[in-house]
């Protein structure tokens, strides 16, 4: 099922599927040769935003969480990606150890992590699961409701290596971004392959850095097959210094806020469109949805109210908040039934997955669909995104799929430039 | 869907297939590491007999040109595979040139070109079709009936590099066999890949050097996994030098039929298995199932008639044949509605993709399926082959398939070790 696009302005969209659709095997030729110079993340998930006259990524997780929303139809795909994954990264592996998120209590975030377990097996390991949370002292069998079950085993420190009980594994992977910080118990592990790596967890990203990468793939990609990068790139400005409560920092703010618009209004009107411009201004590191804020002028940033502010001053971790990203508002014009809609993508090495769409019936199209608390619906996509139609139109299902797979794959490639150019170790890039 | 099983003597079937699904992480592991050492052939089919007692490869296929008769689900994963292989082979290359076998007259045929070029398209290739035919002088259109047209192209030599028209391709991607030989314009071709490479047509290989190469293969495997390698072996004896009109060299023949059957009446004993013994003579080089007999005792040789004999001489491509390999013959015990059927796995690099069966009504359990004339009903197989249901049965569908996958891949990894000992040029393999 593809969702409604409620949007008359689809004349630039459209045409951008169908340049995707015509060089669809120069462009499979062109991310051939990137990946020939680059290594994917493991995983991957981007949520995009289709305006209608513009699809661009607005936020890439190194930890997808959502795996279970993905269409069962996928399973045999997404094994097959992980199988190249871990042959590139831990060829000799016997065991793997996947360190769970501290949202247990969560039955979707459960499922995930069977789905995770499910087709790592799959590709010839054996899977455990751990847990950063210092209040679990033992291992825990948790039952789903469907008969299947987890267990979640204290992550410890045997000497150099990180090890649940008895079980010493090859490989880590994270599945938590550590956005508190990273825990002692997997620091120095240098004998084991964690994956991503340490600098990857939000205690060291900054979405400035992924979409300043970002904006550099992007243009590379318009230059290649004759677009304008606008139409898939997010304008986007930073802070280093803002105090939300003091309001030191402000004018760095509001001159962001200013230029991101500037040249937003310029493109509206280049493109006629008459929507109303605005801007998401949200932490440079963290993936959660709190302190994340929909502004339509320099003004709404002086005017903000004292419980915005506090809101904005401290990150869901509860560590405070300076470094702040100022990110094109990219508005959402798809729709299921009056609820708004935006394409999450998964991808696992350099392969697109599979995806799905947040549907979320209490947000407006220029909200952040992300957001704590708030309850949204996964429609998985119903094909992969690998296989468009030629003879379809541009908008029919398949096509549509895999206009968001290029750009997906795009934020891909920006995510391994970005974790290249922040590993600490900077000898294994010559 | 999964054919039935007609079989009451599915005990060390069920058995296999219970240690299949046991074993799963570990022999995923094992494949991984086999692979570390290998490189898999681009493409290959495998035939499988599935007697209830026995499940084993009694045919491999390099140039395989059934991938139509797989289910549209596996289109995603066959595309994933082919850009592993892609990469693999000629990570740079911009386009690809498919030989096509002359048997352009058969939709089936013209079907399976074109899901190869939609493959490949999706690989980042541009792909153009060109055959061998000395009778074709230009470019033919040909239209199928859904809607669909292919264009051929007469394959020329340009100098040093294979070509068609103005098209000069970085990879050629044979899928004709060569059984008449390597034509002159293929040869020396050193700038271009050309997959498989010529060593693998039949104009080279030998039946007896794959299943020399399967049997160490199973055995290895067999070894790993505590299980009897006869479960997934079969037998054979091969001849270099039979005569069969002027029967010179029929008491080699003699001797293997009676060296395999003799083998066989053992292991039947051993697993209580009630069936006649039957071996299986055939060309030692060559895919056609011309030319194939299925006898019960040396005797059945001594007392072949004439037309038999005439049969046997002489190859679908009418070149003499006097290398023959006198092969277990495995009874299929698969049946739907009455026709009996038989499993064939399809792979693209490393990975499984898909499958189907091959059902015929007219042939017996012990005889050859592949037969030329012979219509014969593709059912693709349900679901893929690496997906098996830890909670379901090991003879539900999954878990069959899983088998099935897994065998294949004992085939796959026996061509790819046959390839590097058939390779003319040694200095690769260090």
């Amino acid at each position: 099922m593809v969702p409604h696009l409620v949007t008359a302005l689809k004349g630039p969209l459209l045409e951008l599927e169908r340049r995707f659709l015509e060089a669809t095997p120069q462009i499979e030729r062109w991310f051939r040769l990137e990946w020939q110079e680059r290594t994917p993340p493991f995983y991957c998930s981007t949520d995009l935003r289709n305006a209608g006259f513009k699809l661009a990524p607005v936020d890439t997780n190194l930890f997808p969480g959502g795996f279970n929303n993905l269409s069962e139809q996928v399973l045999p795909l997404a094994i097959q990606a992980a199988m190249v994954a871990v042959d590139k990264y831990c060829p000799e592996a016997r065991n793997l150890l996947v360190i769970a998120e501290d949202r247990l209590e969560q039955l979707d975030y459960r499922q995930n992590l069977l789905w995770l377990a499910k087709v790592l097996r799959q590709t010839g390991l054996e899977v455990r699961i751990g847990s950063l949370d210092p209040a679990l002292e033992q291992s825990q069998r948790i039952d789903l409701a469907d008969g299947q079950m987890l267990v979640v085993e204290p992550v410890r420190r045997h000497g150099r290596r990180i090890v649940v009980d008895e079980f010493n594994p090859c490989t880590v992977l994270l599945n938590d971004d550590l956005s508190q910080g990273v825990p002692q118990v997997l620091r120095n592990a240098h004998e084991q392959t964690v994956l991503p790596p340490l600098h990857a967890s939000w205690s060291v990203r900054r979405k400035s850095t992924h979409f300043g990468a970002y904006r550099e793939v992007a243009r590379r990609f318009a230059k290649a097959f004759q677009i304008d990068p606008w139409l898939i790139d997010p304008g986007f400005s930073s802070c280093g210094q803002v105090d939300f409560t003091s309001r030191d920092g402000e004018d760095c703010l509001i001159a962001g806020v200013e230029s991101v618009l500037r040249q937003m209004r310029s493109k509206y009107r280049e493109y006629k469109v008459t929507e109303k411009p605005f801007v998401i201004i949200k932490a440079d590191a963290g993936t959660r949805g709190m302190g994340v804020l929909s502004v339509r002028s320099a003004d709404d940033v002086r005017n903000l109210s004292a419980a915005q502010r506090e809101l904005m001053a401290v990150g869901e971790d509860g560590l405070p908040v300076t470094e702040v990203i100022v990110q094109e508002g990219v508005p959402t014009f798809e729709t299921i039934n009056d609820a708004v809609a935006e394409p999450v993508v998964y991808m696992i090495d350099r392969y697109v997955v599979g995806g799905f769409y947040r549907v979320h019936a209490e947000r407006g199209p220029n909200e952040n669909l992300n957001a704590p608390g708030m309850r949204f619906v996964p429609l998985p996509f119903a094909s992969s995104c690998n296989l468009p139609d030629a003879q379809a139109l541009p908008e029919e299902a398949a096509n549509r799929f895999y206009a968001y797979g290029v750009v997906a794959r795009l934020a891909l490639l920006a995510a391994s430039i970005e974790l290249e150019r922040t590993d600490p170790d900077q000898s294994l890039y010559g």
